[in-house]
C-alpha cells in the first residue's frame, strides 16, 4: 500500500473543519470524527441556525471568504465540502459557479498556506466529471467532459489541488464519489433517488420514472463514503481516487430493491427522458481498493435495509 | 474527413474579432485573414496605441469585460487568443488568474450567446494543459495534470467551450498549440527560445542553457499555427486538437539548428536546470491529421531560415 502513513487522528486531539458540514454527507462524517475524538468545527451559511453540543460553528459566506480566516484557526485537516451551486441548476449562472467555487477554494488555499494548515480531502463529483463515459466502470483517467458547470468547478479545483500539492507541499485528497445515500438525506430537502423513493412508497405516492428505468449510477452507503474521508486524512501527497460501490445499479432494479426492503408495491410512472441525463455511468473503484485498505462494505440491499430501518 | 463545412470566409464580407490580436500569434492571424477578404476587429488593452489602417480596434480590459459587448456587434467568429497572465508568473496570483480569464470567458461566452455570435476559437496550451505527461508524444486523450495556473485556466476554458457547445450549440474550435515560433516574436518582448537564439548569436553573446540543454519542446513554425485558427473557423459542434509539428527537439538541437542557419558558433553557458520544467513534452497530431486536412507544412530549418531572413 502506497503512502499510508499515522493515522492522524490516532493520538487524540486532532481538529477538523468541515466546509459544508451541515449538508447529508457533512453530519455523518461530524458524527464519524466526533465519535473518533476529533474535535469539529463546521463552517456554512447555516452554521449559526442547526447547533448542536457536539461541534463548534462559524457562520460564513464560501462565495466571499466571509469567516474563513477565524474557522481555519488552530485546525488540522479541512474537509472540503462546500458548494454554492449544485449540478441542475449551475447551468443557470456559470460566471457566479465559478467565482464563487473555483475562487472560493483558490482563497482558502492562500489562507492555508498562510496560517501553515497543510491538509485537505475534497469531495469531487464522481457523478459529473467525467460527462457521458466512453467506457463503464470509469477509471480516473477517463477524460473530463463535464456536461454541467458544476462538474467544470469540480475539475478546476482538483487541478489546482494537484497544483498546491506540488507547489506548496499541501498534503490533498481528491474523493470523487459517487451518489451518497443513507438516513438523513431528507433533512436537508436533496434527497437523492434512493431516500426519495422510500419516502414515495411509504406513502403509497406515484413514482415518476424518468424514461425506461434503464439509466444506471453508482449508489454508495454513506458509512462507506464517510469511511474513505476519514482514511483519507492521514494519506500524504497528492492523491485523487474514484470513491463508489463498484457496480452499476438501473433505476428499476432500485425500484425492484426499494419494493423488496419494504414489502410494498411501487406505483411507477413513466416519463420522458431528459436529455441531460447520462445514460449509464459507474466508477471503477481498482485504483483505491489497490492502493489503499478501503473497501466499500455495504451492498446496495443492506444500505437500503439500514435507511429503511431509520426512516420507520 | 469529419464535420468539414464550407469555407465560412469564401463567400467575403465576413467579419472576425480577434482577442488579444496585438500579440505574437493575433498579429500573424489578423494579417493572413485580412488577405483572404475578412473584415479584421483587434479587442485588447493595447488596442488604441498599436493602430494599423487594416484593422478596427476596441479597446478593452478582458478582466471586466470593459469594451466586451462593442467588440462583438456584428462579427461572424471570434479568435479567443488573450490571457491576463502568462505560464511564469500565473502560479503568483491564481485567483486573478481564474477570476480573470475563466471568469472573462464566461462574460464572453454570455455576451456571444446574447448576440448570437456562435463560433469561436480558442487557442489552448499545448505546453502546459498535460503537466509532465507519461508518454510522448502526447494525445488530447492523456490526463490533464497543469503544473501552473495558466495550465489550469486553459483546461477550465476548454471544458466551459465544450459545455457551451453542449448545451447552446456553439461552434467551438480549441487548438492546443505548441511553442509558435516566426517573425515579429521580438517585437512584442515575449520572444520565445528561438528568436532569442538568433538574436544571441548575431550579437555574439553568450547563451544561457538551463541543465544539459536535453529538455525537449515542440516547435511550430507560426504560419502552420495560423492556418489551422484559419481552417478552424469554418468546423461546427466542439472540436478539439493538438496543433504542434509532430516532433520533438532539445535545446541543442534548436542550437545546433540556429548555427547552421546563421554559420556563427554558439557561445553556450550551462546553468543549473529550473525544477519546474518538464523535460520531454512534444504533441501526437494523429487526430488533426487524419480529421482534418490541416498538415504542419514548415519544418524547423525551414522556419528558421525564414525567421533568420526576417531578421536580418
Amino acid at each position: 500500500l502506497a503512502h499510508q502513513t499515522d493515522d492522524i487522528f490516532e493520538t487524540g486531539g486532532a481538529s477538523a473543519l468541515l466546509l459544508g458540514g451541515n449538508g447529508f454527507l457533512g453530519r455523518h462524517l461530524a458524527k464519524a470524527l466526533s465519535a473518533r475524538g476529533v474535535s469539529v468545527r463546521i463552517y456554512g451559511r447555516g452554521a449559526h441556525r442547526e447547533t448542536e453540543a457536539d461541534y463548534t460553528y462559524v457562520q460564513g459566506d464560501f462565495a466571499t471568504g466571509e469567516g474563513l480566516a477565524e474557522a481555519l484557526n488552530d485546525v488540522d485537516i479541512v474537509y472540503h465540502l462546500i458548494s454554492t451551486t449544485i449540478p441542475s441548476t449551475s447551468n443557470a449562472d456559470p460566471l457566479f459557479d465559478t467565482q464563487s467555487n473555483v475562487g472560493g477554494t483558490l482563497r482558502l488555499l492562500e489562507q492555508m498556506k498562510a496560517t501553515g494548515v497543510n491538509r485537505i480531502v475534497f469531495t469531487s463529483s464522481g457523478g459529473t466529471v467525467y460527462g457521458n463515459p466512453n467506457i463503464v466502470p470509469v477509471p480516473e483517467d477517463h477524460p473530463l467532459q463535464p456536461l454541467c458547470s458544476y462538474g467544470v468547478v469540480k475539475v478546476a479545483i482538483e487541478c489546482y489541488l494537484r497544483l498546491y500539492s506540488s507547489l506548496h507541499g499541501l498534503n490533498a485528497t481528491v474523493l470523487r464519489l459517487a451518489n451518497p445515500f443513507g438516513p438523513g438525506n431528507a433533512r436537508i430537502g436533496v434527497q437523492g433517488v434512493i431516500p426519495t423513493l422510500f419516502a414515495k412508497i411509504a406513502e403509497r405516492a406515484p413514482i415518476e420514472i424518468w424514461g425506461d428505468g434503464s439509466v444506471v449510477r453508482d449508489y454508495i452507503y454513506v458509512d462507506d463514503a464517510v469511511d474513505a474521508m476519514l482514511q483519507a486524512a492521514s494519506w500524504s501527497g497528492f492523491r485523487l481516487y474514484n470513491v463508489g460501490s463498484g457496480v452499476g445499479h438501473s433505476l428499476l432494479e432500485i425500484m425492484r430493491t426499494v419494493e423488496r426492503t419494504t414489502g410494498l408495491t411501487a406505483n411507477a410512472v413513466f416519463q420522458h427522458a431528459r436529455s441531460f441525463d447520462v445514460n449509464e455511468i459507474y466508477l471503477d473503484i481498482s485504483k483505491i481498493t489497490s492502493e489503499t485498505t478501503w473497501r466499500p462494505r455495504v451492498s446496495l440491499d443492506a444500505g437500503c435495509q439500514l435507511l429503511w430501518s431509520a426512516m420507520r
